[in-house]
């Protein structure tokens, strides 16, 4: 069999084969480890996969790699980013540690009324080129699918045009995006007092605006995400904003029990929604039923750390009672200005108790479910899109064991050298 | 004037000038930023700093660099590492995340001993191939000036043997490497239950030898080091250690109260050691001490972060009381498998409250300081080495409000472009 590609000698392949879906429970463990393992690649996509004598006897490459020393495994996919924003709140940060309190940041024009307002003033390429050095900083460190939301703009024309800018950067750089229309992220100061007006306008107008963008194209719709939180959407708004979306075809996320439990992650259940997001402080019982259901439990440790927060996802309780767990980044510009995947790893062992498997299990094949993709990247599997990272460790549990750095040496994208 | 060097138009030009020693109090605070700065450099040193404007009136270099829109600032300097060691204990970090205690990992032959057993068998190639690597990924991070311990060597030879890889190191690659002699790191097993033996062999045998290895050169002695611990060296052999070695002319440091409070950062006030470092568990009394000391306070804010606990340097306190304090990373295989300075910054500012301008006067001039090398690097100032970093962000409240990622763009050791 003739390749564009061969990769050979890996110390460890880890193919977190997984044909079934996300890997649930106890099978996070497993990652379908090939040593000195190789993997063929021909036109984009992953032809063979075994250890490196039995490709050696039946494929010929172009291209060859040798990965020996070295693990290699699928891109990571990163299902929850706010890609898009203008602007940056280092004062904010700076305040906060100075004792300013979320409100007090919020009275006075920051928190993310001061990214929608630099947000909208921007034009798309002034939003793609601020965008760029951050999908630049993702693929560096092994990115190679992310979900991009929108959420900054909260007119119907603002948020349009940060979903024109997702695209517009699909087309630019090797990160592919999976985009998520977040029209309720916020409240916008104009809508102040008048949050159920709003939700409103997000439903009459906004969701439909937005299909129309993607259904013209021939394309599926994106993702309906919702902010449900105190001081932003409640549980029946969210609801109403997430059942309209389902109405008209939109497949759902859902931010959840960031701050407080508003009953999100059973709305997400009851919903179908795809992912349930953040999970902080979520009751035992809805714990239970996100574990039991299809709804993929998306954590974003790079927020508590962040905010210096002590409390994380109980992703330790989600795993053992059989659900699907996914790791994201969150990157923003409030809470987490963060692009590496690999540092999320490093947050999820040491403050979630996750060990260094389940974790590269939650990033990479869990991820690409939440964002469902799981059927084209994720896994390194015949027939699946050639989206794989070489790293500069000598065996998968150094990936969560050193942090602070970029183990990422090589990435490829479809096939193609990309870092 | 003529200059090899010209780095020009930075958006800020963090000079953290500082000409009568560490910056203490308030006073770290203060960077010396000069916006739209200049540094020229002739012969590896600083000849000029100031005003874009101003150098370019007086000086004519061969080399220009435009920073633009970057931040500039002294290297990174790292005043507590454990750099050279053999292996890695990425199994050790499995077995905590799945509830093994210390102790446990200790019974079964693993923490420092397992890297003195490696250490130990390991040539000073092996070491000094072994070591390299991190030393690239320190420099890429903005390292130019490291403390690097010995400590796993444990035997007269082997400790010896550390200190001339810290050598072999310096001369193979342009982080300056400055060496501790740490022989009371931990109680080798051949001398279990029989501690006070072994700090009869470090006081009688090992600092004469590593004494003689120096003066032979010619060169000044290097610091003397004790991990003062439960389960290390008490105070009293601490105590025993330092005097000795104090009286035969070495400068000291101390490691303290990172698990139990000892009493021995009342020991370094007394005995006018250099720095005092770890510091997490100390009593508010003897942080009063120390901040009135001329002892430097170096917090290793990894360590915590990479054990997962919970309580940090109670910094604010130190620098509220007019201490002065650093920053280090820590880096060894079994609490901190970190080079990157710019992430301590993160986590400073996080889990101590530092504000942005202090993580860096403590990550630059007083870092310096804590290793005796504050005159010659951690500041941009006439006269000093010109070891410069180049930041790809738009000014520094970025450094720390950024993480998990490396915002170093250049660096230049000596006035060489070295990344």
């Amino acid at each position: 069999m003739h390749a564009d590609l061969l990769i050979h000698s890996a110390a460890q392949l880890l193919t977190l084969a997984s044909p079934a879906g996300p890997k649930r429970g106890a099978a996070m463990q497993d990652l379908g480890i090939i040593e000195d393992g190789a993997v063929a690649v021909a036109e984009g996509e992953i032809i063979a996969v075994g250890t490196t004598a039995e490709l050696r006897a039946t494929v010929q490459a172009r291209r060859e790699i040798d990965a020996a020393g070295r693990v290699v495994m699928p891109g990571f996919v990163d299902p929850h980013t706010h890609l898009v924003f203008a602007g940056s709140r280092e004062d904010e940060f700076e305040l906060r540690l100075k004792g300013a309190t979320y409100m007090e940041i919020m009275a006075a024009g920051g928190g993310i009324m001061n990214t929608v307002r630099r947000t909208r003033a921007a034009s798309e390429e002034e939003l793609a080129a601020q965008a760029m050095p951050r999908l630049r900083r993702m693929l560096a460190h092994g990115t190679t699918t992310a979900e991009a939301k929108s959420g900054y703009g909260l007119t119907t024309a603002d948020e349009l045009k940060m979903l024109r800018v997702v695209d517009r950067l699909a087309g630019q750089q090797p990160v592919e995006l999976v985009p998520t229309f977040l029209g309720a992220h916020a409240v916008p100061a104009e809508y102040a007092g008048r949050a159920d007006a709003y939700v409103e306008l997000v439903i009459e107008e906004m969701l439909p605006a937005v299909a129309a963008y993607y259904r013209e194209q021939g394309r599926s719709l994106p993702f309906c995400d919702v902010f449900c939180e105190d001081g932003a959407f409640s549980l029946e708004q969210s609801r109403r904003i997430l059942e309209a979306a389902r109405g008209m075809g939109f497949p759902l996320k859902i931010h959840v029990d960031e701050f407080q439990p508003l009953g999100g992650t059973r709305l997400a259940v009851e919903l179908g929604a795809v992912s349930a997001d953040h999970l902080v402080c979520t009751p035992a019982e809805e714990i239970a039923l996100l574990a039991r259901s299809n709804t993929i439990a998306v954590s974003l440790p790079g927020t508590p750390f962040g905010l210096a927060h002590p409390a994380y996802t109980p992703a330790r309780a989600i795993i053992d009672q059989g659900g699907a767990l996914a790791l994201a980044t969150d990157l923003n510009p409030g809470t987490c200005y963060c692009e590496s995947m690999p540092f999320m790893l490093a947050l999820a062992c040491r403050y979630m108790k996750l060990w260094p498997a389940e974790a590269i299990s939650a990033a990479t094949i869990n991820a690409a479910h939440a964002i469902r993709m799981g059927h084209r990247v994720g896994s390194i599997e015949k027939g699946k899109q050639a989206d794989i990272i070489i790293l500069d460790l000598p065996n998968y549990r150094h990936l969560p064991y050193r942090f602070g750095t970029n183990p990422v040496q090589m990435v490829i994208k479809r096939g193609q050298v990309v870092v």
